[in-house]
């Protein structure tokens, strides 16, 4: 171990692990939380601290043979997770020095030890917490900035509104200056934290009835941008609802994921696309360093300006808090982006 | 009358209105032919004798009441049709002089007056014909090139590849450097026509069993391009094939125009279309000066160089041969683009 840590490094740590692939509905028993140890750093590693584990919906796809995502799913027996913060407690490396910050994609786990490469270091001293930079926010930034370049007047609609894309993209729309911002969320509960707490100009809670009725109520001249986490109904009325233009950014289609199949897939009224020339773009966003960068500097810039509210949710308990966090998210129970601190 | 024309300009001329409005299926009944007056032109008109009248699916759909093109729907009792090419045989301005080919959107008649400002003038000597202008081309290239992009090395899928868009489309991806470029049509002889004479690569009958095998024969490795005339399962399987990063230019619906309503809407699977960040462009072309201007520069290059067939089905037998060739048209007896000859 390099002298000089000001840091006490356990023999042992914890991680979590993939007990077997998901085929129907997600349980505890899917996941395995086991001692590891931790190993001496080789030339060139760091040994990292986490400090918080993110959850996200994907998580649950890269759980399954069949995933669709543009990433490798989880094995058996190997860690799952993938986006943590941390702090580097002990480096062989002229690259990142004890005490950084850093952020990576190694899985859920205690503490982590692999080459200086493999983690991305973070500016020290921007955000209150490392929990900051766990969020959706290159995903939803991505899509309201290049997919559906929302701005200045639009009317713009954003399903899935509560959730961790969701609560960012309504926000980066109004910092980008559209005129109104509606969100759908599914509950009395989020629909008051969208307006009230999130600046949201209005929302509505999808079991009220059809979603066309509510974006005629609440958009009577149409929308010109929608942002899609949800799929299903809500596209199919957001494409009626569609000034001639419109742009849409399709992010997510929760409505399939959680499981509901080809039956759920929206009916796509190509003539009514065609003739108001809606542009579609479905969208993964990879996570560049230039998309990270992009979205890392307006959020800096809005929360600094007061013009924007960080909608997360930490989960305590530590790592063993983790797979009832996702389930937990998976259910809808949880605001904005979710982590869990260790 | 001006003095000066070599044309002798009848007192009545004939033009074909529409009868009533569409509701049910299209007949002989639905179009008026009478007998009009052909007026002096006054201050700054011209009088028109008309060489080509233009036949397209959607003048059926501008003959119903809830047409959702972005054109005024007809009016019972006026002129249908809207895409003509003819001579000027009297003029009262400076702008237009006898003998000038022009193009109107006057609709079905044997002789037009108006303004000279309602008639775009012709290049003389481009084409072989005045019906080369009338042909579907700036909806053809808007779509390939500005929509899709179409280009170097890309595989290429055109729906509805023998109508008169797709008949283009096809060889403007392949003007464009399209590696290779596949197309659907609705009968044996139109497959035969597509290979053997607009040089498609490989064609199909989409009545030989799902699409989605077709393409997986004739594009094992996915398309990067598609071109839809169509939409329904052609739509759903030009997904299903989509390499990462495709671009779709949705033209057209004809599944749907036909009368199958919301039930031939296709199914859209959003998670494939997300994770292969496919792009969708629904468009429609709207003739702009620009538009017509990129088409006709391009369309006489390749022709000049051989690169090219236009391919067009001309209607004899003058303007009561009008309604009959779109109710041909309708029912896919012809190939390519159409006009009457007067």
């Amino acid at each position: 171990m390099p002298a000089g840590t000001p840091y006490t490094i356990p023999a042992k740590a914890r991680e979590i692990r993939l007990a077997k692939h998901l085929e129907g509905a997600l349980t505890p028993d899917h996941f395995d939380l086991v001692d590891v140890e931790v190993p001496e750093p080789g030339p060139g590693e760091v040994v990292v601290r986490m400090d918080h584990l993110g959850v996200a919906a994907a998580y649950q796809d890269l759980m399954r043979t069949d995933c669709q995502l543009p990433l490798p799913p989880y094995q058996v027996g190997a860690r799952i997770g993938g986006g943590e913060t941390g702090t580097v407690v002990a480096s062989n490396s002229p690259d990142l020095a004890v005490g950084d910050l850093v952020q990576s994609m190694t899985g859920w786990c205690e503490y982590s030890v692999g080459p200086a490469s493999s983690y991305f270091k973070l500016p020290a001293g921007l955000f209150p917490s490392t929990s900051y930079f766990l969020c959706q926010g290159p995903t939803a930034y991505y899509g309201m900035a290049d997919m559906a370049r929302a701005g200045e007047g639009d009317v713009v609609f954003v399903s899935g509104a509560a959730g961790g894309v969701g609560s960012l993209a309504g926000q980066i729309a109004k910092c980008r200056g559209a005129a109104r911002v509606i969100g759908s969320a599914g509950s009395k509960e989020k629909v008051a934290y969208l307006v009230d707490e999130l600046g949201f100009d209005a929302a509505f809670d999808y079991h009220d009835g059809p979603v066309a009725d509510r974006l005629a109520e609440l958009a009577p001249e149409g929308i010109d941008v929608f942002f899609d986490n949800v799929g299903g109904e809500q596209f199919e009325a957001a494409l009626q609802a569609a000034r001639p233009h419109a742009r849409f950014a399709l992010c997510g289609a929760l409505s399939v994921q959680n499981g509901a199949g080809q039956a759920s897939f929206p009916r796509f009224d190509l003539m009514t696309a065609i003739t108001r020339h809606v542009e579609l773009r479905p969208f993964a966003c990879y996570h560049t360093p230039e998309q990270i960068g992009a979205w890392i500097q307006h959020f800096a810039t809005w929360l600094g300006e007061g013009r924007f509210v960080f909608p997360q949710t930490v989960v305590e308990g530590g790592i063993e808090a983790a797979p009832e966090a996702l389930l937990s998210l998976l259910k809808g129970a949880y605001r904005g982006n979710v982590s869990v601190a260790l």
